[in-house]
């Protein structure tokens, strides 16, 4: 047995550190398909101080270790190499407190996502982030990740709800900044340092969170247009007229719902199946009655300047479901799909339609037998795609990744909107980051984490 | 002549660099109330490039660099001393593109707030980030120190619409880190280090910012109230029923609306001026009748539920502005009340009530024959607190400080909830942040800038 784990039996006993066979399935794999792996031990601490003691003796023998929250990251960021500790979040989960008067939660970084949504529900409050692994994902991991999701054209990103958090930095030093006011200008915000850095800069231990009001009702469209200009002066008049009730606007190529709604038998198509582009608006409100009778005029408004091909709107909560299952179907593509890439590159929204032209008439050409399916929050800029060739085994990773990320480059956009780096797209990240910008986040990473141990080779 | 002043001489020229006698007297006071400096020289680039020159030259001799923007700061923090060179970013002033499909503007750091206020406007957005000093401050600076406002509650502090930046590092490296994406998830978010950090880690020269859909129209009502659990079931009740809607909570103890109303001929009282508290509630809305008629109503229902004691609803946009007026008047006070202390202190927003009576009380009973007023924007949990004992010289700033940051300390409130730290506050800066959280900013502050050039002395 190596001496690090040894010393952290030692510390911290058998109960929480597994080593070698012991490990369990659960700490091999994460969702980015990669490969399994069997870290050398995982490490699975109950509080604050036992993340620091874990990680004063890694530090202590230059061991590297790879935080682990709900392991449902799509770009390796979790995964454990074989010499690697695995230092998993899983039993510091649990809500603290909830202070009505703030408006705040405070909540254990391991916590999964829908337990911190169910929590702010019961307690008369709305927790705006949702992504589709809600069940499996932990808070800790969507704060390190930066999650994006559905709601992010109205309530930002994962970053925009964190007030607080409390770190462990790579020597074991516990930094607690469980901020709760909106506000506070004394001295650097250090959460934005920690926030979206993928647990190359410190281990997530606690957060508080900033919840907002339960919206009282949800309205919802199904628009179906002819060109992407009108989708565009749909988002415009949406966010004219709908002002900050907007609270997402999804967009779907035609290719991506012919293949759900033919693919998928439990998936029904509200509207015909033939439009260019599909999008499915929605509106929070805080008045069933006025709410619902303005989305129906901004609706109407839509079709009357002939921005709209056709219409279905929700009737009922049922109604709402069903639109919303079309977009919830891109969970399942594995199934229906079998082994695939899938993307999350950003876009200038205005460059998008263009883009996803360009792409597709690539990939089309150069990878015969491809399906490639577009789709996306186009509000914010980030646009899915989701490619697969039938039947190739192994699938052709570089000629895919080239044909999406070479016009991405070309426009001003990100290889990584929500998703992160990871491993997986740490060869793209030049082409949205400048070699200064790598060099200062080289800087930070060397600042915060000199020994390097904190999940190597990650990101950078 | 220094050294370094020849060398800046000769590479940026004589218009470009004042030394000794010839420094502007702007360049020599800030709003901070702190006597006049005159710094070794000024330097005033008109670009980029000339901005990483004089850090370069600055950096290559040791030299102490203050970057300032519109001077207007409250706590020191653009003020350089008679050994430094003021890097005054006055120049490089302007609009560089407004995108209307991403909704953004990239501007240079030395406009001002109200020219950037203007061109959103022009453009058909609105640029929610509104300060009494608009005309004079500019955009770099608000940046620099995460500018708060009135307006927060809505649209969040300066650093929520900041999507990308330009920063010059201690030495002269340009990273240029434009993104015009809200969604960005590629490597660490850089921006952020920047953004409140009072010029001591880089030098903001450019700025791309996240526009806002104009509203089109805005409701307004005073209201006067009984106690403060009253005010904060108003809030509740605003945040329930106006939604998203809610653009502003202003509150106002009795005792600011009575010397507002009272020693400034040019402020009405809407309402009687004996009630405990004043609370100034905006809204801005997509459409002026249904809008109108929510407010209205809401204002009714608050009335019903026994929160008011009484309240005036805005007819027109007259009487929007003389609502704000009450608030605005806040910017007047050292005509009235000569030379005076005034703090912006960050508390949850349950313990503001308690927090003002003891605070007040102290400062009652400490300091015979005080002003003590009291206002803020509560919704966001920051107090403002103005005081000065009438005819005092010098004023008895210890005494006053600290009968206002021991009861915050006690509070888990912070010293600074949007002024910043400057030189002013450093002192009480142990007060808001834990020794891990002030060790880990010095460690940035030596990874950004190991020669300690930037800013000495400001913030740590």
């Amino acid at each position: 047995m190596k001496p690090v784990v040894e010393a952290l039996l030692a510390a911290l006993g058998p109960e929480l550190v597994l080593a070698g066979e012991a490990v369990p399935e659960r700490n091999r794999a994460d969702w980015s398909g990669l490969p399994p792996t069997r870290p050398l031990a995982v490490v699975r601490p109950r509080a604050t101080e036992e993340v620091a003691t874990a990680l004063r003796i890694c530090h202590a023998h230059g061991q590297a270790v790879v935080p682990q929250g709900g392991l449902t990251g799509l770009c390796g960021g979790a995964r454990a190499g074989a010499g690697e500790v695995a230092l998993s979040l899983e039993r510091m989960a649990g809500i603290e407190a909830i202070d009505p008067a703030t408006a705040t939660m405070t909540v254990m970084a391991g916590t999964p996502l829908e337990r911190v949504q169910a929590a702010a529900e019961a307690a008369g409050f709305f927790c705006p982030l949702d992504l589709g692994a809600r069940g499996s994902c932990a808070i800790g991991g969507n704060i390190a990740t930066n999650a994006g999701g559905n709601r992010v054209i109205r309530y930002g990103m994962t970053r925009e709800m964190v007030l607080g958090l409390e770190v462990v930095l790579a020597d074991g030093t516990v930094v607690t900044s469980l901020n709760r006011l909106i506000k506070n200008n004394a001295g650097y915000d250090l959460k934005h340092l920690f926030i979206g850095s993928e647990g190359t800069l410190g281990v997530v231990t606690r957060a508080v969170l900033r919840l907002q009001p339960r919206p009282r009702c949800v309205h919802a469209a199904l628009c179906a247009l002819a060109s992407f200009a009108a989708v565009l002066g749909l988002l415009q008049g949406a966010r004219a007229r709908l002002g900050p009730m907007l609270s997402a606007f999804e967009v779907m190529w035609g290719d991506y719902y012919r293949f759900v709604t033919g693919r998928m038998p439990h998936v029904r198509a509200p509207l015909d199946r033939d439009h260019a582009l599909y999008v499915l608006v929605e509106a929070q409100g805080t008045d069933e009655a006025a709410d619902g009778q303005r989305f129906e005029a901004w609706l109407e408004a839509m079709l009357e300047e002939g921005l709209l091909a056709d219409a279905a709107l929700a009737r009922s909560l049922g109604d709402v479901k069903a639109f919303w299952s079309l977009r919830d179907a891109a969970g399942e593509f594995r199934q229906v799909l079998g082994p695939h890439f899938s993307f999350d590159v950003g876009l200038p929204t205005g460059a998008m339609g263009d883009y996803v032209a360009a792409c597709r008439e690539r990939l089309l050409t150069e990878l015969p037998g491809i399906t490639a399916l577009f789709y996306g929050h186009i509000g914010d800029g980030n646009l899915h795609i989701v490619a697969a060739v039938a039947g190739a085994d192994p699938q052709p990773k570089e000629a895919i990744e080239r044909a999406v990320y070479e016009p991405v480059a070309a426009r001003g956009g990100t290889v990584s909107a929500e998703h992160g780096i990871g491993t997986t797209k740490k060869r793209w990240l030049p082409y949205a980051r400048s070699p200064e910008e790598l060099a200062l986040m080289r800087t930070l990473k060397a600042a915060l984490d000199p020994k390097g141990i904190l999940n190597p080779g990650k990101v950078l």
